[in-house]
């Protein structure tokens, strides 16, 4: 099985120019969910993980199913508005524009052992984002990994200080 | 251990007079999040699911985690404009407010046995939303699950004609 084969490519979505991948042919394929949740466990068999951090929404579906695999805890970085407790924001560019995500202030303590997880690493704006808002909380980044790494965009050159891991490479 | 422990209350989010129930502190329990996702499991043990239907954000990381324990593929249901393939769109009313819920046209074969999965059951809007979206592509909803209900809110008594469930009751 290649989950790379469940991936659907969707042209011009969201904007004209852009090949979408579409996860939800592999989400919805039980074989290749599992597959892809198992080979992200294999990838990180060596690293001790606390704690999953990942930000919505695509990515709390991986990071919800990782976290149960991996028998650790899960921690949802969210839009501005959206946690209800104190936190931090981080503001940052992204593919298509600018975002920004929050953090619980207190979602761990320091010194605990994260992943960040997203689903796409495209110009990595997200998962730096999200490695940021991890080290101001004072959490170790132990991996940043992905079900996709888009290689032309070469946003694992930005990520240099950490080690990054994807499953399947277009 | 008592889940109902690990859910904090905070008064007037999003707005006054609500008491918000935050499940990042179960989330990030690791084992009361395994907890909560083997407990939903065993509820459910005597119905055969194929896919979980959940809706963005929150019900993305307990739709994950229970998906890959109950071997079943996972259906995302979005906000509108998120999905990138043909869709279809129910409008309902929900407990802050109005909202559209979208799910893909080919997420899945009609007769397909169906559990609706959501953080939360208030009103029962977005669940229900959810239940006709299923049944609008074909499939059968063989029960409505929730981690939290809030009694008093009532929203149970909409949903009469599915199998309900909920680990924790406030």
């Amino acid at each position: 099985m290649k989950l790379q084969d469940y991936i659907r490519t969707i042209p011009d979505f969201p904007k004209k120019g852009i090949l979408f991948r579409d996860i939800t042919t592999l989400l919805s394929e039980q074989k290749a969910f599992r597959k892809a949740i198992d080979d992200l466990a294999k990838l990180l068999k060596n690293k001790k993980i606390d704690y999953i951090v990942s930000a919505e929404a695509r990515g709390f579906i991986f990071g919800g199913a990782l976290a149960y695999k991996l028998n650790c805890g899960f921690v949802p970085v969210r839009k501005p508005g959206k946690l209800p407790y104190k936190t931090y924001c981080h503001s940052y560019a992204l593919e298509y524009g600018k975002d920004s995500l929050e953090i619980h202030k207190d979602a761990f303590s320091k010194g605990a052992k994260i992943l960040v997880l997203d689903d796409l690493l495209a110009t990595g704006g997200t998962a730096l984002a999200l490695a940021k808002l991890v080290e101001k909380l004072g959490g170790s980044v132990e991996a940043i990994a992905f079900l996709i790494e888009l290689k032309e965009i070469g946003g694992r050159k930005k990520m240099k200080e950490y080690s990054v891991y994807s499953l399947i490479k277009f």
